[in-house]
């Protein structure tokens, strides 16, 4: 079958939400560092082709548990909710990344014609 | 508009190529390595979710050219050729990342139903 | 003070257990692929400079338990017991990197000149 | 030969750079976003136990030579140059990283008593 718009919007956007995690798992964050860490995570993968927006959030929350003695943790992908939203072409895409029955799961919110 | 099932197959087959890329990217390799390491990034993929078959293969003539006087270097991005099939319910879709006007390319190739 | 030979061997060993854990964790992994992948790791290592002998062992039993519904995990830091000697002139180092407390802990274990 | 506190300066010294250098090699950046990407990896290594202060800069002119006709290019180990002291109880140790002969080489800069 023939590969269309849509298509291509929705491989971009699973490129995007493989590229995020396994950039950025495992760098080191504390509590004092996690904004700087969420605005670096969001523009480097808003800089990728056919991103239209992006947010990123670390659960602050999960960050303040998993910090050893040395007052540090490191990313996980459970700490992690994203929403990205791809366009390509006529086709918008909005997909996330979240919490999901103790699974950081990616999924297709909705996909539009534009 | 309603997910389908091949758009999911399209999104993991996206989600696969984006965290090969990001998680080897970087990894010291020489031409001793290549083929433990083309296997292994090769079984990494496959162990995930949908992931029906994928080959990776990675240029000898580029690791030859870029080792560094150490003997060794690292796998960038124009050193891959992968290729992948993933299948979500009752659809396959093949992509590869190749070299293309010299950037990594990720592309589908092919979906179809099944 | 001038650097040394013993100075220059622990920094290298340093930057090797850094690289490792930093390049790997993250990796998806099943039971299956576990031996694949300890081997890719360790010769990814062993081709940097100065590397005499490295092993790496992942804990079976740790990625039993953290296998998702889909039958895979991820590379954790926690997971790793790596051992590795590096030579640089003539002193050899040995280094480690194991679960302590609850932490994947690097540590010197021995300094020689040989 | 016991391990001493200027040994573990040093150790943890090389530990930073490993990690520096494998975390974040293949981040997607742009001219736009460096300022941000330069903050984050500073912070980020930061927060591990005994680093007493970090610079990290990245070579703007590089990142501008390397971009691709979509507007971004990926961090490049070529395009660092990082400036770390780290801190174990009565030593501290100057280490870099920087460009040396087209490789990014790490080094010791100085080990003092304090």
């Amino acid at each position: 079958m023939a590969v269309t718009s849509r298509d291509n919007a929705i491989f971009e956007a699973g490129i995007k939400l493989g590229a995020l995690y396994h950039q950025f798992v495992g760098t080191p964050l504390s509590l004092h560092t996690v904004d700087s860490l969420e605005k670096a995570i969001a523009q480097s993968i808003s800089v990728q082709p056919y991103v239209k927006s992006i947010t990123v959030h670390i659960d602050r929350e999960m960050v303040k548990e998993s910090l050893t003695s040395f007052g540090y943790t490191e990313l996980k992908g459970t700490m992690l909710k994203v929403d990205a939203t791809i366009k390509y072409e006529n086709h918008e895409v909005s997909v996330g990344l979240s919490l999901k029955d103790g699974y950081p799961l990616m999924y297709i919110k909705d996909v539009k014609e534009t």
